[in-house]
């Protein structure tokens, strides 16, 4: 018999609640013996009364949790960093073996707790910390694991799609799609950690240390979100040929890592392209399995919980057998102690989508590509519109392949031009297809 | 240290042997110990010598690696089923853990394979054996083992999915699209086993037990292939807004299951219209994570090795934690000792797309549906075209949906119409738009 106590009754703490009481012996069935939700903390008076559980179930402390000795398996998911970093090391010291959804808190104190975790020789699962219920961590732990990993291109926030999804689909605006992903309960009263693509960071964060062998580190990824974003650019995009997505990318160049989460444009038969709504995936190369697409609900109780459950079982397995830290929970041994080289978003190579509000004058196209040009910056296509934006007109261009130190001189010396009303804006695009030829 | 022994150097074999050697540093920080290729066995010299193995690696008899004590795990990547099954069993009986990449294997002997492994209490590993390098047995077996699984959908062969492809986007027939695959590679000589289904069905196989915890059992599973395509079909289908992709379909309705291969119209907005070439995908759905997708290679040299060797770790981390058997091969304890019904064929209820060839006669259309209409099969749209096929109009159907035994007992009464030219050609469809509104 494995038991397990749950802190935080919040949606996917009673998915989780869920799962372990109505199939209780489907999983033992998986398991091979009992699994027993033996007790359940929630500081919320009601969420414990409208909890279907058994009065003895039920703890109003998290320290009734740490303190029964008779818990193998502590499920932390009040949310936040500081209360659940405390909560977590805790339960690490006292030898049990955790389970957590907690992104922020991994990209924050993940190495911390991992470090506590080694020397305490328990484990420390987070299968529901990317991308909700689709098992990506085990496929970069284990079923990958042969592979050097050359890029992951990621979908990993569902509130950001969904708002993308209308604002594409439906022709809205930023703030109507953003109230309508409110409605749908797709997004908070306060979107800011997820429209702002920290959330998105905090996962990418992870997946790097999963695919390069290192440690945690939040610090070095360059976030941009989609609050800024206009209809407007997704349709010249469109017109290009390319999706808008709010996309976590990392890949190796064989020296040095990018990571960096931003609105990119991809082609419009790529995958992700139509990854549409609140689902997430992510689309990585492998050197050896080549590309692998892997696609679901990133959110919600019941995918989220299936996630947690996922690794309960897991951790139950190991405890049947006697087994502990079979999996380092990065995937290789020594991860928190070979940092790689990040590489500052200045660095970075790729191409652009710029859109230009200039003023309708001969030599406008002249002047700006002069300046793109001086700092190696080749156009690989231009749209030049009639449409009026707020008096200037919309020039709209693809570069190829430019140093992002480079656009941003550029730009700000573009913005000075008189003919020009700034600020201009640029996205990243990622197509294969453009590294090609030069025009 | 982890030694393997690898029996069989064809494609696959060649690509294990590869990844073993080249990368044994980076798989041993994996591992936490050194993964060592000691022993390979391979009859055909020419093979033996193309390897890039050190002279004391290379056996010519399969006995000198079940023969040497210090061989760990047994790689079998011969194909074919009976010296394959021989080699297995002894390879158990002497205590090997055993990978393999042989779906034919399993289907056909998965039973006695598992159950003798369960007796000797060693693990038998089948990553590769369905979807390649896609980490699907894995999902199935542990990502995904808190979910009651609804169904699922498979493009599980890449020469198929490469042929139809090839006849939908080229418009070349179904024996053009074939020398084509040949000259590519991704067919073979005699393709029979691909493109008649069967393939399909031994991956099928295994996909239901794992979702089902029942038995291996090939025999119930119907069966039928894309040889007798005609393009014609690809194209009436577009027509109506769908694409045909060879299908495996297994689906739990609860009391039974229904296990089926054949030529499936999914909707063209479906996520697997879209997946082309020769790659494989796996739509699913459970109870609880709802619908997933993975994607990827199925087939190749080093996708397929990529999954091997994702195999030999787990089997490697076993090994030096000193556990076995610690997830059962189907995920579920009892798997073997419980095996559930298949529906036979002509009990399943979906929707279909009939294409009768007809002279054009008044009556035709009232003849056929009231035909039709006898056996509970209403139709949801027509197209009746002007082209003749053989002297004769193509009529196209699709119906709602309707019991399979009706429609094959309506056709043979259809066919007997002195206005109906025979054999009356149809194919099933999955989409669950249909299901809603009868016309």
């Amino acid at each position: 018999m494995i038991n397990v106590g749950l802190i935080g009754l919040g949606t996917v703490g009673q998915g989780v609640a869920r799962l372990l009481t109505e199939r209780r012996e489907f999983l033992a069935r998986r398991l091979g013996t009992d699994l027993v939700l033996k007790k359940v903390a929630e500081i919320n008076p009601e969420r414990r009364a409208q909890a279907n559980l058994k009065p003895e179930q039920i703890a109003s402390r998290d320290r009734d949790i740490l303190d029964d000795p008779e818990i193998d398996i502590i499920v932390e998911l009040i949310g936040g960093t500081d209360v659940a970093r405390e909560l977590v090391l805790e339960a690490i010291a006292r030898g049990r073996h955790v389970v957590t959804a907690n992104k922020a808190l991994l990209a924050h104190h993940g190495n911390d707790i991992l470090a506590a975790a080694a020397r305490h020789e328990v484990d420390v699962a987070f299968e529901a910390a990317v991308c909700g219920g689709v098992p990506l961590i085990l496929a970069l732990r284990q079923g990958l694991a042969a592979n050097h990993i050359q890029e992951i291109f990621g979908i990993l926030n569902g509130t950001c799609n969904y708002i993308l999804t209308q604002m594409s689909q439906q022709g809205m605006s930023y703030s109507q799609a953003l109230a309508e992903a409110q409605q749908q309960g797709y997004a908070e009263a306060d979107p800011t950690l997820d429209v702002e693509g920290i959330d998105t960071a905090h996962k990418l964060a992870i997946l790097v240390s999963l695919a390069y062998c290192t440690p945690l580190n939040l610090e070095p990824i360059a976030v941009s979100g989609i609050s800024k974003l206009d209809p407007l650019d997704l349709q010249f995009a469109g017109e290009f040929g390319y999706a808008v997505k709010l996309l976590a990318i990392t890949r190796n160049d064989g020296s040095t890592i990018e990571a960096r989460v931003h609105p990119t444009l991809i082609p419009r038969d790529h995958m992700l392209a139509n990854v549409s709504g609140a689902f997430n995936a992510v689309y990585l190369t492998g050197d050896a399995v080549g590309p692998i697409l892997l696609y679901g609900q990133g959110a919600g109780m019941m995918p989220t919980a299936s996630a947690v459950v996922s690794d309960i079982l897991d951790l139950g397995r190991n405890l049947t057998r006697g087994v502990k830290c079979r999996v380092p929970p990065l995937g290789c041994n020594a991860a928190l102690e070979s940092p790689r080289q990040i590489k500052p978003l200045d660095e970075v190579v790729t191409n652009y989508y710029i859109r230009f509000a200039a003023w309708d004058r001969p030599g406008v196209l002249s002047q700006i590509s002069g300046i793109l040009g001086k700092h190696q910056i080749s156009i690989a296509a231009v749209i030049q519109k009639g449409r009026e934006v707020k008096g200037a007109v919309p020039i709209v261009m693809i570069t190829h392949e430019a140093l992002e130190a480079n656009m941003r001189q550029a730009l700000l010396e573009i913005d000075q031009l008189p003919i020009v009303s700034p600020p201009t804006v640029f996205y990243r695009i990622e197509d294969p297809h453009l590294h090609a030829a030069q025009i």
